[in-house]
């Protein structure tokens, strides 16, 4: 064997513990490997090399490896540099090893909330069955087999003015001539798609999916009923390359042969989850004649293999904003391929279908009272108004909720933090993890919490910097000021579980885009707390918080917790919705044109919200007049209000 | 090597003079084989053995063929069998040999008739072009690109009410970030079907389509003026399985795999008819962004891969009548991928729309004059009428006139015998080929004016029957009676050509079809002879065919001769005016419903005036004053009249 055998043949990676190998070419990193061989490992940034979570352990020569990065040395604690860990995405080998992920750095079995309000539609699908007796060519009724087929469909339904596509055509010289008898036409908006042999009028299908930037929700409905049949999740297997919208676009429009990675990439997921769904309800692939898609504006384009290149820079003009109907075959969504495929509309290019959706599903757009609604995700979508008026932003409120950016953060899979409390005079931290199992990261409700058990317990200020003044072994200096959630002996990855001040920083970043936001549209409707009637937090993400403690650290404005719901995913029920009515698709589009947008970025006052909306809860404690109370009594108020910070005159 | 080694590795066949090759399998017979290598053999009956064409020369050891049949027996000659002819269809062989294909069971170099009657139709296309200058999105103007780019083209060209097509929405985000400047919308009935970069307005072209059950002929249109570019033809690819349309149906039916084989041949005769004439004209495919396709039903349906079952027996119910539209790529034609192809409407199953594309040619829709319009065929349609009413019939005239089902017939190529004079003392014969080579055939126009000089010299009698009295050696009883056209000496074959009495039968049966259907459409509208205007002869045949002597062998009823107009190819004229005009295509949809179709087989009268048809040049020779005076003078008036058959009482 020559010594550059690996170079020729390739270097062989195993990635355990999951035991998936590959090939790796020179000048490939083992992040590139790892995606080579669907080995699970986190890249939150997409390797761009920001991150540090594709950490992993190797136990090899290091000759075998090329030489350690500056940016490692960084990401990196000295500790963890001679355990052997590198980082992924910054580490080339030069020969045949054994890769080693580390549970902090595998994505885990997540737990993805599909659940969503349930929101009445009457059941007017645009697309139908209708049966008919089929009646064979005669000299008295020469005509051709189209001119019969409608006349039957007239006759025997009413329907009028129906075209016949073209698969149609070619379908009725077999239909009329097999002598079955009967023939089942199906019919989407007055055009005969398909023509089945016999009775099949009872056996017809929908799909709707909501597309994340971090979870694709999918739906097998019952078109016949409007009932729902199965749900299914996945994560958006887009995710390895970039975790939020912006990184995902910058990947795309690299060149044309990402943007259409990416396509084909959520489309393989979407395939995925209605396989699972078709063969968990007996229903075939045929069977399904319709899908609607909502999803941020980023991720429509995506699915549509659309350049998302206006979605890159400002003023982030998206490539189309009504909604329309595209062929399976187009995208490669393995439905009947005589079937279509409806995407909502957008409003703008980061208030996208999902957000009409939520409106649909909460039916803002009727309502006399006023509601603001949250769609928290990696991309936090806002809406705020009623029948009479209604307003859209977008805030960039970032992956942190789902892990990203912080040291030990983690999806919200086993073993994730999710809940915590925290004893104000001993800082005993209770914690429970999904899947009750021994913890080995913390997730975004557990963040929330925790940020908010911090704040009322003292450990930190309402500037969310540590009081380096308490008492408690858990706080210590260690690169930075970080307090201990869980000891090294109580975890599954045998490290300590912290939270840093860095991390801290990331929560308030990603909460104050959010409570921007908010304050935001309601200065643009002249409004203040007490005029909104109803919160609604939707999202996955916003199915596991605690509306209580995300209100302690102001992720939203200090409204009346009873005024608070949580409704799940909210955009999965409107694309249901939209699947069975045709109606709401006409309400789709007519709220899509008249949700007003209003564009952060370009706001006056938008880095003084933004660096009020820092505090916790906020730096105006007087807006938050039951937290301040809290506060007092717990003997946390702080002595030296935060300064407000005003808006510079234009 | 072994005995069975050909067994194995299949038996080499060399088809000479064109050298092709092919390995045959077991079983396979030559006409497979000559398939196969893309050999030219014809094979009028599509390899049923009622033809006789394909008889080839094989100069091997016997033992190597398998032995004659029975069939073969028959349509060989005792001589032809010694020199070694067999049937290609019949014949299967054990080694490798050569097989020659002599020149009389070749296709030669086709003449193929493209040009037609040239009508007027304002240019009024249903696609062009259109030109805007880009405008890049601000923050003053953020709407979709879709928005901005619709709103353009209604500003700067007053187009209202456009859709985008999914091609054109995805081009768009590419297109206002080039920075070009400019673009070019290519909209296709209200929806923008492209967009191009730059302004390409004066480049779009079309591509109008006439298939025919034995030729095809294409037209390149430039869109902006409505003229043509090129015109091409070449012979339709389906030949070998099937010369008429009711073989082809057959062959079709048989499985799905024989329906598509068909659709992708001729489909790849129009691509390769297009790409001579885009290397023509300097054009390129991309340019290409609409064709119009009129041929009969049969070649309709097997274009469009619809199954013609239904076309396969009574009542001959096409699948659809109507017009439509069909995406490039659903059929696999090679213009733009996001042109459009129309079907232009049928009239019924053996009236299709190359009938209906005759009628705009000619306009007998729309005048005041009665017009009966023969388009001569494989398959002959007829049309009668004015703007008040117009009846079509289609007759089964068969392809007697491409040479087939005729001992020494042949198609319209280089050597055919296509003139004929006989002088009526001598019975010497003059004539003229194609190409003034040698003969080696006749062709159908050369049928034609050989029966009329055959009973204007009074070697025929009027119910087509040889005289056996008169006195030249040219007239023979070999097998039948026959009469010599040419002399071995004088052809390339080396053998005589004839015109045998089963010849004759042949012509009469295809000439009474033609007249059947005449004489039917006259009597369904009341009129006699002198009531039509004008007489109009289309199709390639037919502008070959003299028409006097065609009326002497009564063609068609006896019509002035001032009256008889001979029009050419007016279904591609049909296809290139609903190329270039939306009026017309709707023209095309109202004149398919108004053409009152006449089922010749269901007519009560149908046999009697089939029989009395098959006279020459009809059985009531009272109705062809004409040329009742001409035998009269050539003293070939016959003595006894030959008796007239009448339609029996229902």
């Amino acid at each position: 064997m020559h010594e550059d055998d690996s170079m020729t043949d390739g270097i062989s990676i195993i990635f355990q513990p999951e035991g998936k190998r590959a090939k790796m070419r020179k000048g490939q990193t083992i992040l590139d490997a790892a995606k080579l061989a669907g080995a699970d490992l986190v890249s939150t940034c997409g390797g761009k090399g920001n991150c540090g979570k594709c950490r992993v352990l190797i136990k090899a020569e290091p000759k075998l490896l090329t030489s350690m990065t500056r940016l490692e040395k960084q990401l990196l604690s000295g500790e963890e540099r001679r355990k052997g860990y590198r980082l992924a995405c910054r580490t080339s080998v030069k020969g045949h090893l054994i890769v080693e992920v580390p549970e902090e750095s595998r994505t885990g079995r997540q737990r993805l909330q599909v659940e969503g309000i349930k929101t009445h539609a009457r059941l007017d699908p645009l697309i139908r069955k209708y049966c008919v007796e089929l009646e064979n060519p005669s000299l008295a009724d020469n005509r051709s087999d189209a001119e019969r087929f409608l006349d039957l469909l007239k006759r025997e339904h009413n329907l009028n003015n129906l075209r016949l596509d073209f698969a149609a055509i070619k379908q009725l010289p077999v239909m009329f001539r097999k002598g079955d008898g009967q023939a089942t036409a199906v019919v989407w908006n007055e055009v005969v798609v398909s023509v089945e042999s016999g009775n099949t009028a009872k056996r017809i299908f929908g799909y709707a999916v909501d597309i994340g930037t971090t979870k694709l929700a999918g739906y097998l409905l019952d078109l016949t009923t409007g009932e729902v049949v199965a749900v299914g999740s996945a994560l958006n297997p887009q995710i390895p390359y970039g975790e939020d919208v912006i990184a995902r676009i910058a990947y795309a429009i690299k060149d044309q042969d990402a943007q259409e990675q990416l396509q084909e990439l959520v489309v393989t997921g979407l395939n995925q989850i209605l396989k699972d769904l078709l063969e968990k309800s007996d229903v075939s692939s045929d069977e399904v004649y319709e899908t609607t898609i909502v999803g941020n504006t980023a991720m429509h384009h995506l699915f549509l293999d659309i350049c998302p290149k206006g979605l890159a820079s400002s003023p982030y003009a998206p490539a189309i904003r009504n909604g329309f109907n595209v062929d399976p075959e187009t995208v490669g969504l393995k439905i009947s391929r005589q079937g279509k495929i409806y995407v909502l509309p957008v409003v703008a290019g980061f208030v996208g279908a999902d957000a009409v959706a939520v409106a649909l599903a909460t039916e803002v757009y009727k309502k006399t009272a006023l509601n603001l609604v949250l769609d928290i995700g990696t991309n936090t979508e806002i809406l705020l108004g009623n029948k009479d008026q209604l307003m859209a932003c977008s805030c960039a409120s970032g992956p942190a909720f789902e892990g990203a950016r912080i040291k030990h953060g983690m999806r919200a899979a086993s073993g994730a933090i999710e809940k915590v409390r925290i004893d104000p005079v001993t800082f005993d931290v209770q914690y429970q993890t999904i899947d009750k199992v021994k913890p080995c990261g913390i997730c975004g409700s557990g963040m929330v919490d925790l940020t908010a058990e911090l704040l009322k317990a003292g450990i930190i200020n309402v500037m969310g910097a540590f009081n380096s003044n308490i008492n408690s072994s858990r706080l210590r200096f260690k690169d930075e000021l970080q307090f201990i959630v869980a000891y090294s002996k109580e975890t599954s990855t045998g490290q300590d579980i912290t939270i840093t001040q860095k991390d801290i920083r990331e929560i308030q970043s990603a909460k104050a885009a959010i409570h921007t936001g908010a304050l935001t549209l309601m200065r643009h409707q002249n409004v203040a707390e007490k005029d909104i009637d109803t919160v609604l937090i939707a999202g996955a993400f916003g199915s596991y918080i605690d509306p209580t403690n995300a209100r302690v650290i102001g992720m939203y404005p200090e409204i009346e917790l009873k005024k608070v719901k949580v409704v799940g995913n909210a955009a999965g029920t409107g694309a249901r919705m939209a699947l069975i009515s045709k109606k709401i698709r006409n309400q789709a589009e007519a709220v899509s044109r008249s949700i007003k947008y209003v564009e952060l970025a370009t706001e006056s006052s938008f880095q003084a919200d933004f660096c009020n909306s820092l505090c916790l809860p906020y730096a105006d404690l007087s807006e938050y007049p039951d937290t301040s109370s809290m506060l007092k009594k717990l003997g946390k108020y702080p002595k030296r209000p935060p300064p407000m910070i005003t808006p510079s005159k234009k």
